[in-house]
Formats: structure tokens, sequence, C-alpha cells
């Protein structure tokens, strides 16, 4: 088998085996086939895409070339949820206490946040003594006994996948539909999902900045994972305006808490329960999705979703007194209002801008190395839709220093104020099949 | 500018600005540019073309990556002549004297063959104590006082060119319009050329397979000579069986001599006499293709253009009494004749296949370094629409081994012998502007 046969037969537009994607993921993980046939394939399937089949071997090839997580000693089907990145996106500190209080088995692998964008193990350190350094053993056991745990990033996982990213990256190559999708459910498949639930978002501050396209992209990604026999779902959902209103570490997990108590904002809640209902129907614990929405308030109602956030803490070292009195998480210092210049309707927050104004906070870390301020980022006091007078608090500003100004500017530019009462769906589309 | 920002661009069907293709290719001459991300620009411009200006542009950036010759102390329009590659091309040997009889001025700078198309100088090579090693100078005396001579490939001309052909041969994008018209005419302009004249092979043994494709690739190159200010022109011609009757060294240049006198087989006249008009109009001998034409056949009937040959032969150590006594000529010690197994018409002779079994006699090289055997090669006895009867010859081995079988079995199994008199036009096609 020759590479350059391959790549004459992709950019023809004929369909690869999967013999000939495995010689390429393969002999790409080894370093026998080098960077530049590798991008020009890359860019061949660009133009010319990948059919069902082809996808489907993409994502087991990137799979098998690397370690793959061992879960099977966990009882029932392991649901794994995904998003493609967003804001302020506190659902996975809701949905792993809320599905787990059904009985579905969260065994979430997570990271640290990069850039604007913030990391679920750095949200869960707010707490304080809450660590991800479980061994294998310790993870397994506390899921089997009380269906939550949160470990940490470890082994060789898709080694292909990240060689394939870093070098899509430079070579205007990650743009497109097969190579994302098998991108992001190698992943999770690697990370030991029997099944997956996606939420794709959608909108100026997402990858994907049309309806059409996330729609396109969560479809794929839902065929691929039925293809290899891990049922799959997605939800598009809006990224217009960061989710909730919480942006930082500390005031996440309060928000997460809220949440959990019913009491948590309207978005963030919505695009729980309908995550949490796919991942419930997944998960066994209901048949229909309506079923599991009903069942899921039913937690919240009954304070056991809540209960188990607690369990789940204390299990890591967390001090789970904080959900009760969240004063005891991390504080910042300083309090101070952004307050709008006119009067009108809040029509568009720039979500990414939200994210960055966090992170010139310290709230984020520019490199792996930096160290993150806990306490610090951002509460949004309006939100898209929102009518607001001139001088009233758009945003309030938590802060370890009382320099804040070139963050009150990157607030205040990004706030669109205007005559028109915008209603933007969340929840734009679901993709169940 | 980012290399990264230029492929995206291209992907998305815009076209490079003339800044953004010099970044490209001065980047790429001096290895500032990773081969992993021009692949990946050469596999959209694959996809999305170039238009005229980028042609152009990419044409001349190629020449001016490296050495340029000049040739502006020779008087005249210097014309220069590329055929995209054939079997049996004796046409440079015939045209270098028929168009300098004219008073145009050849200044050729050749190469040796590799593989199975022979190069001008290998041809030349045959004739005793002909060589091109002169010095510049003497090259450029000679042209202007005799207004023919050959050189050698010298200097370090478009290695921006020869790195991005190499890259392309491995990833799969060779065959691309742009990319292809850019390289042949970047090393025409950089070996000097005030004008060129193309001959686009067209059929099975021929890069280009059809004729919408060949004419698509001439058209291509006679606009970006135009376009560049080197008057081009171009002709379409079939590859559907060797030229001429001779394949091998000494045997095409017996058949040169011939046709120079008149008595050359029709195909290998025919398109030397129209090339050789393209010739004589882009170089100032007569205003239109007919009047150069009938010039041509002037020189031929008069014994000048063969004169002219001798000359040539001489300026540069040649024994040019071959001219008069062919068989002073390299001879080989047996000659076999293949002889048809059925009766019938000559429907197709694979042009490839008969310049394969030329080399496995001798007269080609597998590697740079080989040796070759002036003296061998095949003589076709009959061409395609010939009338052929069982047991008649249709090709004459000339060889200095007896062991010929290999090459008898690649004949016959390469002259396609059926019932249909078939009639190739040669000459498919004239572009002139």
């Amino acid at each position: 088998m020759r590479m350059v046969d391959i790549i004459a037969k992709k950019r023809d537009g004929e369909p690869l085996t999967k013999e000939e994607i495995d010689f390429v993921v393969e002999g790409y993980t080894k370093d026998d086939i080098p960077d530049y046939q590798v991008s020009s394939l890359m860019m061949a399937i660009f133009f010319n895409d990948m059919n069902d089949a082809e996808r489907a071997d993409l994502t087991m090839a990137m799979v098998a070339s690397g370690d793959r997580i061992d879960l099977s000693e966990i009882d029932g089907v392991k649901v794994d949820k995904h998003s493609t990145g967003g804001v302020g996106d506190t659902t996975t500190l809701v949905l792993a206490p809320l599905v787990a209080a059904l009985g579905v088995p969260v065994a979430k692998m997570s990271g640290r946040g990069l850039g604007h964008t913030g990391g679920t193990i750095d949200k869960l350190e707010a707490v304080e003594g809450f660590h991800v350094e479980i061994t294998e053993r310790e993870f397994i056991d506390i899921v089997n006994r009380d269906k939550v745990a949160v470990i940490g990033q470890s082994g060789n996982l898709t080694p292909a996948d990240k060689k394939l990213y870093a070098l899509r990256d430079v070579t205007a190559t990650v743009n497109s539909i097969p190579l994302i999708a098998s991108s992001i459910m190698s992943k999770k498949i690697a990370a030991g999902a029997d099944a997956i639930v996606l939420d794709v978002k959608v909108g100026d501050g997402a990858f994907m900045k049309t309806e059409e396209d996330a729609a396109e992209l969560a479809k794929a990604m839902v065929t691929i994972g039925n293809d290899v026999g891990r049922r799959t779902m997605a939800i598009i959902s809006s990224m217009e305006e960061p989710l909730g209103r919480a942006i930082g570490n500390a005031l996440e997990v309060q928000e997460a808490i809220e949440t959990l108590k019913g009491e948590g904002p309207e978005d963030l809640t919505e695009l729980s329960l309908e995550l949490g209902s796919q991942m419930a129907v997944l998960g066994g614990a209901a048949e229909t999705l309506e079923e599991a929405r009903e069942k899921l308030q039913g937690v919240i109602d009954d304070g056991s979703a809540l209960e188990k956030f607690k369990v789940f803490l204390r299990n890591q070292g967390g001090d789970a007194s904080i959900v009760d009195d969240v004063s005891r998480l991390p504080q910042a210092e300083f309090k101070f209002e952004v307050e709008s210049k006119t009067s009108g309707y809040v029509e568009e927050i720039g979500s990414e801008a939200m994210g960055i104004a966090s992170s010139m906070l310290g709230a984020g870390r520019q490199t792996k190395d930096d160290e993150i301020d806990l306490a610090v980022g951002l509460m949004l006091n309006k939100k898209v839709g929102d009518r607001v007078e001139a001088g009233e608090s758009l945003v309030t500003i938590h802060s370890n220093t009382e320099d804040v100004e070139a963050v009150k500017t990157k607030v205040l530019e990004n706030y669109k104020i205007g005559g028109d009462e915008k209603d933007i769906p969340l929840i734009r589309k679901m993709i169940t099949e």
C-alpha cells in the first residue's frame, strides 16, 4: 500500500477502505508516514468528505492508536457527555450529580481549562480539598458505589488524534466535518464511554457559526457513535451569549449548587435537563426523554440531586459544607459593577469576550503552567432579552485587584444594547438518531 | 503574513496576491515554510485552481527562485521549444538546424534522458566527437555566427520548481493544470527564452489522456507566456503511437538526417514543419504560419537545412561526415525482425512500451549513472493505419545481444492488430494566442 495512491484515491472522490484508513493512522502515529503526505490527504478530505463507513473507520483507527480506558468493571451503561466548547458552561457540574441521582453511572474523565474556556477540574478544585488524583481502582469503586466520580486525564489516549489535530491546525484543515466528528468521538470512545451525549454549540461565540453547520456536525457524530456501537444523541444549543450567569471557577460551583436546588438560571437549568434526559435514556434510567425529564425534576425537587453532589465532593476529599454555605467557597476581595451607558434591550453578549474578560481577572490560564485564581470572575446581571436602563449594572466583576478598567471596557464593548427585545431560543434542535 | 492564512484563502476559493505567492515560493525555497503546509496548499490549488494572474505570478516567482540564463548577447528573438514528453521524439534534432537555416537563433539548453524517453544530448552524442561541454561564451558566439548550438543544463535553475515537483510527486498533486503549466513555463523562461513553442502530447502514452485536457494545458501555458511577455504558441499532437519510425539514439540521428533531406517519416516531417512554422513566426522570420512553412520547405528542398546540421555538428566537435554516410554512426551487431502473428490493420502502438523495449536493449538509462548503448533501438516498420500480413515484420530490433525474447514479447504485446483501418490525425489543434 502506498500513501500517495491513497491520497490520489481520496482526491478523486473515491471512498477509502478500512485497511487504507488503518494504514494512514497507524503509519502516521508511528512516524512512518510524513506530515506532508498526511496534510495533503487532510485537504483532499476537506474537499471530498468521507462517507459514514470512512468516518467510523477513522474514529476507531484513532481509538486504536493509543491506550483505552477500561470501564467494564463499572456496572451499567457508562454515558459520557461532550460539549464542543462554551463559556461559563457549568453543565458538567450540574449533570454529574443530577444523572447519578437517577442511578446512571457517571465515570467522568476531565481536563483543565486553557484559554478562555474553563475546565471542569479547575472549577471543582474551588471546593477546598477536592482532588482528582485518585487511582483507577478507587475511581471504579466510587462509581460503583455512589454512581459518580471525576478523574484527571491519564494514559496515552488517541495519540493519532493529537498528532492529526496539531497538523490540521497549521494546514487550514481544522474546519472539516468528518475530521472534527471523528476527533471528538475517538476521544470519548477511548475514554471508555458506552453511550455519548453531545452538546454542539452554535453561534458567533462557537466553532459552528450556523445552525445548519452545527446540525451537520451533530448528525455526523451521532451517526459515527451509532455505527460503532455507542448509542449517541445530540443537542444543538445557542452560544449567542454565555450559559448561565457565572463565569469563573468558584462562581460556577455556586451556580451549579443553585441549579441543583432548582434555583439556577433558566438557560443553564433547561440545558441541564435536556442533556440529562438524553443521558438518562441512554443510561437506561428512563424509556423516553419525557419520562427522564420528569425523574430529573423529581431528584431536584426532593433534594437527592443536591445530596448526590455532596457525596460526590466528599468522596474525592472536598469540603461538602460549601453546598449549604456557599460563602465558604473562595471569595474575591473586590466587587465592581459594570454600568450600562445606554437604555434598551440586551441584544447580544460576546461569549468569547466574556471568557477573555474573566481570564484577564486571573480565572483562566494562558499556558499550561499558569496558576489560576479560583475566586475571581464575572456575574452577568443582564442576559439577552433583558431590559436595561442607563446606569444599571450589566455585570458584577469579582476581582482580587482594584485595577479592572480593561475588564470593564472589554465587557462594555461586548454587550450590545439596542431597541429590539430579542428572544434567542436556547435549544435549537435535538438529534436522537 | 502567515502560511496557514494563505492556505485557508485558497481553500476557500479566493485568489492569492502576488505578494502571497512570492511569500510561499521564497519561503519554501529557503526552507522557511515546511513541506506539510505547502502540500496542503498544493491540494487546495488542485481543487480550487488558480486564475491567470496567479498562474503568471507563480511562474515568475519560480523563475526568481534561482539563476537565470542571460541570452541578451545573442541577436534576435530566442525561441525555445518544449515537448511534454514523447517516445522517439526526434523533433528537436530536426528543428534546431531547420529553423536556424531561416536565421532564427536556436540557443538550446538540453538534458539527458531518464527512463523510457531519450534526451537530446544523448542522441547527439551518437555523433562521434560531438559534445555540449562548451563555455557560455562559446555558446553565445556560435549562435550569433551560425544560429544554432546546444549546451548542457547548468546553473541552479528554478530550485523552487524542483522542490515543489518532488513534493507534488509524493502528495498526489502532480496532475493540476496551473501547477504543470507554471512548472514548464518557469523552466523555459529561466533558461532565457524570449518566445516559446509548445508541443503538448495527447493520448494513452502521454500525460494528458484527452484532447480536452491537453487543450486546457496548452491554453494555460500560452496564456502564462503571453501574460509575462513571452510570445507563446502551442500544438497539440497525438501520442497514440511513437513519432517517426526510429527509437534509439543513433537511429534517431539517422532519421533526423532523412527528415532534413525531405525523406523522413510523414508524421515526424509534419510535426517538425508545424512546430518550425510557429518558431519561425515567433522568431520574426515570417509573418504568417503559411509563409513560414513555405520557407521551411524551401530550406529542406535546397539542402541548406541539411548543411546547417553539418555546421552545427562540426561547431561542437562532431563528425559531420555522418550526414552523408550514416553508416558511420554507431551500428548494432544484430538485427532481429518482430513478425506479426496475425493479419489486419495496426490500430495502436503503445508508445511507452516501445520506449521501455528500447531501454531494455540498453538505449535508455534507469538511473543517472547508467551507461547507454548509442547503437541499439527499434525501427518501426508498421505504423498505425498500415496493413500487415501474418509473418511480416512489425519492428526491426537493433541489438548488441542475441537474447531479445523479452523485447520481442514487449513489442508484440503492444502492437494492436485489428480489422479497422484507423487513421489518427497527428496534429490535433494549434493554439496561437
